[in-house]
């Protein structure tokens, strides 16, 4: 795992968040993107080599709906940039953590991503993310 | 803000999550350090350009401790590297957030420290980390 590639944190209300991480980094977001088939948009911030993701749930039952309806807005997970996403998931799983998804999916930011279950991992949501080329 | 510094991660159980994490990382811790005016016992992990920080209480009454009676173990805040903490400290009361500690402190890693009241973040625990020359 190379860096934190971003934090994902969950917002009620994308607009006003926009706003007050703009307060906070002294700079306005660079893109909003909605990913339908997580039923979420989302908006990024750059801290140097890294970036924020602000996430708007857009259906009820979307993970960040429940996310929030559960634990209120906050951090959702850490994803970690990955040279190459298979042999990774391959190696945790050997490690014992459960992987949620044993092929990687389309994610935001022209991304391959993969989630590790929280429950193996200290209660922290972990995504693994690989650059598409 | 230029960079995540870190990610602190509050654990249960010190040992046991410097094993997780090792094997999350394909490598192990590389310091243990003991804040005890924070009643917090930590060990550090290099994620590239960026750590990530497992905290376990020493004290029951330490903000660790409270933190996983109240909401389990997980992600307690994520540190942002500034150049300047106390033009820092001052921009953002200008912008409306609650500064916690006006005046930084000394934190681990020898760093001069202050945290953003997570009521005016979205829910997030937010620290500003200065190196201290």
């Amino acid at each position: 795992m190379n860096k934190i590639e971003h934090i994902g944190i969950a917002v009620k209300n994308l607009e006003e968040s926009n706003q007050l991480f703009a307060s906070l980094f002294g700079k306005p977001h660079y893109k909003i993107e909605e990913v339908a088939s997580e039923g979420v948009k989302t908006s990024f911030f750059k801290s140097g080599p890294n970036k924020i993701e602000l996430l708007e749930a857009t259906k009820e039952d979307s993970p960040i709906a429940k996310f929030i309806a559960k634990k209120g807005e906050g951090i959702h997970h850490i994803a970690f940039a990955v040279d190459d996403i298979k042999s990774e998931i391959a190696r945790l799983k050997q490690e014992g953590f459960t992987v949620l998804n044993e092929q990687p999916k389309k994610g935001a930011d022209n991304k391959l991503v993969a989630f590790l279950h929280p429950k193996t991992t200290n209660g922290v949501l972990i995504e693994l993310c690989q650059d598409i080329k």
